[in-house]
């Protein structure tokens, strides 16, 4: 027997928590499992209220022969109202919080959380989102030589075919020349896939093809059709029951932005005061020192106003007719209104939700912050958040080639390999520092635009598969990278923004394409469209060997079984009982029968795969 | 060789760190100790910039036979600036942070922290607390009958030998009548002990006999002889080198409060503004459900003005002429402010410390936090906390006495016996919390007013030495209750505020009064106090084992080895250079000799007890 499924459990999902933020005041019953294995004399519940821990008798609700299921009530004190079990054993209690189980006093970090302020809109419980790099995508012209027509003076045209220039002066001005219409031709290419979302990068005009440095925030780049294309897009998603979201540097502007012309020609001007300026060179305070990007400065009142709060603000123009953005994903989120004293990040992401509610309340807001969110997605502020830290540094660290020496987001060193054991730790800590409110709708990526492409990462067709195995059946959004579903390759962020190979993917496959990944994605997420327990499920993990994860996937009326292998480990067995008596396992992905002995279920154990079955 | 010393090493004391408080804009030099015996190619640090990571390259400054030094710059750009190293080493990199050395990516929960927040003052090193509740210490009358005089309506008046009623309504009635002069009187018990710090719960006026529901914070109850029984006091401590403390409700007062009075006959009055109506019985928000104690409500500006902002708050005259206290400990300071979606914890906090600042810079503040006060000790407010998450309980669990069945601190269960481990993570994770500024002058105890007696907890005379042995070789500033160096027993913290048994003190020993735990109280204090290690000195773990631990403090001249045992535990060796060529280990307590081996120090492994050496 796996001894992981022999440990007590609780997380946010329907089995334990009502559906639907509560409101303070409400009080809210919350359930934890506990395998009969357990030698539980008695469950109790700590919740902290006003920073004060109280205890909360658990009641036994049900029980079989299996486990037993414990209830406790939550008064919603606190907009975060934080909380963990007490499990009374002989020979001492044990905690059990978001990392786990504990046999020590641990402090509050990893507690469970229920959070009053509105989730994510549910339309993103279903969605798969795929990221557009507008430059790189598609031209409408269909033209494949160098773009022609009127180009910015910076930059340096590029052919279609040619390959993405991944560091020096020439990275940030190789211009393609993809365009907004280019994407509204092709998205009969995203339905074939499967994806319902697209989230472009920046689309403002910019002295660069990533555009991060915005010279203004009130018109779509003409370079890429205008305004007038990003009504056209946006109306071609929402015709086919699609959805769009922008991408905005609420934490800096261009060198280039006309405010900050007029702050530099006026210091008396509204505009001076959004940056932060100083004496030395260049005279203000650039984004990580780099002088074209200003950074913006909250002290302003004059600046949350024209940035963030209310319909006619930068956030709230975009969310309105006729563009009518689903969202946005907020760039360098976490910098965004921090600068050496001033911390303004939470004020700042409550305003944009606020702009956001009043405008369009199933708009969602998605924060950058590579590193650790958790205090910053608590604060009712941002929805969710690119999920570097829970989800792509960790399958990173199990999956990566051990041959290839790419860097590793930041760090001066190669991405090491690790076992699953540590792979699920990370993912554990991480996830637990937020209410599963935010887990559920996380975006989880394998890669972006400032990353090495996967292929690249894990060096291999079949590690592409046991990685998108993880993506569309772990908790939370999965989010890909277009080109991703192709078996795109790239060694770092910017070289990884090559151009999809229409020619190619028209064909079925052919250079720089690979049809078989395609397939691979199309039925991973058809997969995570057949089961509501992909999307909404809690998780129960059930394997974490070095080689071999697996993970219980279970809402009210399904259960599924994913199994994820990088090498062949030995296999596993697990309680007969999470089949139950005359049912069977109905393999979903993979293709592997499932072995149901009398007393135990057999794992497979090869691998490399990916196996998904639906148990109950 | 015990591995423990061969993990890399950082704390904030002085071999890592300079001393004293940076500002902002500084670049602060920290160190690396790596033994011999790592792989590292190369030492970065990570730190935490407007909450984005950087990685500085760390220089190798030394390096000899045993160990490499590795130094890097850290800019220090927010007032509390995060950091940790990353060893690049050969199968990955790992990670040194504030709770270890870590295999896998961790969140910045534990990092290292700078804090530009000025630290308590540098008295705090050298003190060692005795907390007294005054109407258990002293009656300057030296009547041992009922008291006598005006008593307040609600007391019950006890014989100075009566046992302290434990629970029930006579609880906070039963009023033995100590007083401030009786104190005054004893302070040559307490310079005989060895403390110089008088930390006294409230004597401000009330309707119990622990003045935690104040009926005026204006004045001294005239039980315990009024204000100029304070100045008196106070001038007697100061005129002796020593200091004393206040205790104050911010979070509360009593029913009887004169503000509250005025607030309930007038709700148009600035008092009704301090507090919180509600329409349910009893009409207003009392602290956990407490009618009594009526919750205050930091909405109000009048409020912060009348308790914690200038010369003239409840918080400056009692630091001003006559009384001139040397600081304040705030009662349910981690609720102050907080209640339900309002949380002014931090704005009250920071603005008692700007209160401070002004009228006494060496004032030090004290909050009282039973649980994880991480957050909050690092806002600026607070400069330290009782420390009962990272000493108290983790110690208790290592020593208590397995056949009682004490509750523990609030928890439905009785105290769990853990080993070592259990203890040692518990203290590393919790410590890892808070910059080390503030870990240094962390208040832990062994107990106090609110728990039960050490003594009765531990069991024994041998346990308790133990545990003191932790206490006072401990980073952090040692804090006794009265009571406790004579072996005052109680089973739970009203029953355990015993009036100090004078009649034996004086005369050596006698009934409930232990003559030779005094010597190890004694002896212990003296061994602090001839060690400026022990006072300031970081702290390398060396041992844990289920039944014993040892630790490292040092500073820049002098290296001590601390050993504690609750139990025979076979012993272990440690470097042998850790005794520089030419040296001998002396032993500062316990009185065993350290055995050098050639190759290795041996520890011997009998138990319980405390060995304490100066190894250089």
């Amino acid at each position: 027997m796996a001894g992981l499924l022999d440990q007590p459990h609780h997380d946010g999902s329907e089995l334990y928590v009502p559906h639907g933020a509560p409101r303070l005041g409400d009080t809210v019953p919350v359930r934890f499992r506990v395998p009969a294995t357990g030698s539980e004399r008695a469950v109790w519940v700590r919740t902290v209220r006003d920073a004060e821990p109280r205890m909360e008798p658990a009641r036994l609700e049900h029980a079989d022969e299996h486990e037993r299921w414990y209830v406790a009530d939550i008064p919603m004190h606190n907009p975060v109202t934080s909380y963990r079990a007490l499990l009374d054993e002989p020979g001492g209690y044990r905690w059990l919080n978001g990392a786990g189980v504990h046999s020590r006093d641990v402090a509050d970090t990893h507690d469970f959380r229920l959070s009053a302020h509105e989730p994510a809109a549910a339309w993103l419980d279903d969605a798969v989102v795929y990221q557009i790099f507008p430059d790189r995508f598609a031209r409408s012209s269909g033209h494949t030589g160098r773009p022609t027509g009127e180009l910015p003076d910076w930059a340096e045209p590029a052919d279609w075919a040619d390959e993405s220039i991944g560091s020096g002066p020439s990275t940030p001005r190789q211009l393609y020349g993809g365009d907004l219409r280019g994407i509204e031709q092709r998205l009969d290419h995203l339905q074939r896939l499967g994806v319902d979302t697209v989230y472009l990068t920046p689309v403002f005009p910019a002295r660069s093809n990533h555009r991060y440095d915005a010279s203004t925030f009130d018109h779509v780049d003409p370079v890429l059709g205008g305004d007038e294309a990003l009504v056209s897009l946006s109306r071609a998603l929402h015709s086919r029951g699609m959805r769009l979201l922008g991408d905005l540097t609420t934490n800096h502007t261009g060198a280039g932005h006309e405010w900050f012309a007029r702050a530099q020609a006026d210091r008396a001007s509204a505009e001076a005061s959004f940056y932060y300026w100083q004496d030395e060179a260049p005279g203000y305070v650039g984004w990580l020192g780099h002088d074209s990007l200003p950074k913006l400065n909250y002290n302003a009142p004059a600046l949350a106003e024209r940035m963030v709060e209310g319909p006619d603000s930068i956030i709230g123009r975009w969310l309105r007719e006729p563009v009518s953005l689903d969202g946005w994903r907020i760039d360098v989120a976490n910098m965004t209104g921090r600068h050496g004293a001033d911390d303004f990040t939470h004020q700042v992401a409550r305003a944009i939700r606020a702009t956001m509610r009043d405008l369009n309340p199933e708009a969602v807001l998605v924060s950058e912050h590579f590193h650790d969110a958790g205090l910053d997605l608590r604060a009712g502020g941002w929805h969710t958040n690119m999920n570097y830290s829970a989800f792509t540094r960790p399958v990173w660290t199990w999956l990566v080639d051990p041959d290839n020496e790419l860097g590793f987001l930041g760090l001066p060193t190669s991405i090491p390999r690790r076992d699953g054991g540590s792979m699920v730790a990370t993912m554990r800590e991480f996830d637990a520092a937020v209410p599963w409110s935010i887990t559920t709708h996380q975006w989880n990526m394998l890669g972006s635009h400032d990353t090495p492409r996967l292929r690249t990462v894990v060096g291999s067709r079949a590690m592409v598969e046991v990685a998108a195995g993880l993506l569309f059946t772990y908790p939370g959004t999965p989010v890909m990278f277009a080109g991703d579903e192709g078996g795109l390759t790239g060694v770092n962020g910017e070289h990884g923004r090559a151009p999809m190979p229409w020619p190619s993917i028209d064909a079925g496959g052919g250079p720089r394409w690979d049809a078989a990944t395609f397939d691979v994605y199309r039925s991973l997420i058809a997969l995570r469209r057949s089961s509501r327990a992909l999307r909404e499920g809690g998780i129960r993990w059930a394997v974490v060997e070095p080689d071999a994860v697996a993970y219980l996937r279970e809402t009210a009326d399904e259960r599924v079984l994913v199994l994820v292998a990088r090498a062949p480990w030995g296999g596993a067995t697990l309680p007969r009982h999470l089949v139950p008596a005359g049912g069977e396992a109905q393999n979903l992905y993979g293709g592997a029968a499932l072995s149901l002995r009398p007393d135990a279920i057999e794992l497979p154990g090869d691998g490399p795969g990916v196996q998904v079955w639906r148990l109950a």
